[in-house]
């Protein structure tokens, strides 16, 4: 049993390399725009300025069997699970970001802080509950 | 583009149709158990009994055409882009449920509250920032 993600839309950011990616949209991250497909244009409807949102990103550089890792690449940390870390590398790489939305413009959404590199698959974007 | 989910888990709840699940896990929902594949196990080493955690479930019966809706499926709220709402029908049926883990056995988590119907496949587990 297998279920296909297809990307609503991509983030067009500063932060090229994952190297200068902050681990945490709180940890000094830019803002970014959602590049919204047209086809989901749609979708958008009703989300303003000012909202909190969640961003699911589809993390495509990831290593997709790792199981356990160093939490915050630190080996001084004990080897944990993946399901008890925010690591990018786990069996199905999504990314959870809540964010701001900044400003609306058509299909574009200017959110932030969000630590996603340019190029990042947007997957699904749900409120705040 | 298109990116490939493998099911980790899937729900055992006594909610069995969508008829009976509230439409948010603080809403009056059940505990359920999540039973997480023998070969995903090793990705549990971490998560403690009182965690708080997010279950990433696959909408599997979601109608994935849907672009806007009447929030609470009532008729006299304004028709909103799913993006803005959490209905379940959606370009990428992914849930979200905050839950707080009750018990452990083995590769089994209780959780809970979870408004997920049982037989509902999981897709990731993450901590709560």
């Amino acid at each position: 049993m297998r279920f296909e993600l297809e990307p609503i839309g991509v983030i067009s950011s500063e932060l090229t390399s994952l190297a200068d990616a902050p681990m945490q949209g709180s940890e000094g991250a830019p803002d970014a725009w959602i590049d919204v497909d047209a086809s989901f244009a749609d979708a958008l409807r009703g989300i303003e300025v000012g909202d909190e949102i969640i961003v699911i990103t589809w993390f495509h550089r990831a290593d997709r069997g790792t199981l356990q890792t160093h939490p915050r690449s630190d080996p001084r940390n004990p080897l944990t699970g993946v399901f008890a870390t925010r690591s990018p590398d786990r069996p199905n790489p999504l990314g959870l970001h809540p964010v701001t939305v900044r400003a609306i413009d058509g299909n574009r959404l200017r959110v932030g802080p969000i630590e996603a590199i340019d190029g990042t698959p947007v997957v699904d974007i749900k409120p705040v509950l």
